[in-house]
């Protein structure tokens, strides 16, 4: 089992995304690449306790990403 | 559905998109690559509060960018 | 004996994942490949002394990790 | 339309460019190259308010380029 | 002679890495690859004069190395 | 007429080349590659306002050049 | 002329090599590939004044390194 092979398993399903620069987002995993590109559906985003909401969809680079977790 | 093809269909629509260092940008996607270099028109800068406006086609470099959103 | 082999005999068992921007996590490595993209399962984040838990599996970007031990 | 392509219709026309390091030019883009190296003639160079002209010509590195706009 | 020949001399001797970030590690130099990724078994780590032993076999990323002496 | 063009004009002629970190060279450009490793010579290098000769040839790794100009 | 040719003119003598973070080094240049890695034997290492000698051959990654100088 691979890295990406567990990223499948939560397509769909809600995630957090950690990114650089003190970030983070939550919401539904639409989709992804080998770059870790991701989409989330309804993202909300955290910084520094400010919560912003991303209705539709949002596109987080793979580069800004540094961890996924359910 | 991959996250370049979830990108095409934000093709001539208003977007925002957050790049690393506190800046964000408004405007209509009128193209990118895979790369993620974006070209925006009419987009509006956003540093700290403080809105510049950019008439015509700005292109963001794809490194720069954190995430795009509706 | 190549650093990747190493990593191959710390699968499912509890590693120490340090990332940049002062980040480390606990939790037991499920999977990796060859860029560092690490999962680890029932991880604990730990970010100045606070502790986050991870239920289920975390997905580490490869290229935030600076070291990984027991 | 490529964001390229965008940039070829900027050639010989004044554009401003924002770097990394809150740095910014303005100046003629003479040339570029798939990288985003740029050349820029009669750049002058802003930090902080701080105007530094740059008779001649200025090359950019690409990897320093956050945004291209007229 | 190149650089990884003369760390090829290293291995199985106790080295000093220092890593971006202001860390460092004393350790016996196991093994190592083309990206400098390395594997130190009884490392002790150092930020700022604070150690903290790591037992077993510790996975530093090349990505992270700024020197490796002996 | 592409960037690395512009640049061969300059061979032979003094230059400024700022770098990232707030360091700036000013020196001869004796040599250069597709990379944008640089060499000068006679350099003085300029940081905060301090300058310190460097006799001799100077080589600046690509990877830290933000700009180069006259 | 190519900048790893002059490079090659080092080899064997004493050089200054600056790295990113404020670190420098002087040493002599004893090996290099064309990432930059470099070797040197019996180098100082110098951060904010203060000196540590390194007694032996230090490796210093190429993706560290800002210039190297006489």
């Amino acid at each position: 089992m691979k890295p990406l092979d567990v990223l499948e398993q939560s397509l769909h399903k809600r995630v957090l995304v950690a990114t650089r620069g003190g970030r983070s987002f939550r919401g539904v995993l639409d989709a992804f690449d080998q770059h870790l590109n991701l989409v989330l559906s309804g993202a909300e985003e955290v910084v520094e306790d400010v919560v912003t909401p991303h209705p539709g969809l949002t596109m987080v680079r793979g580069d800004s990403v540094v961890y996924i977790s359910p």
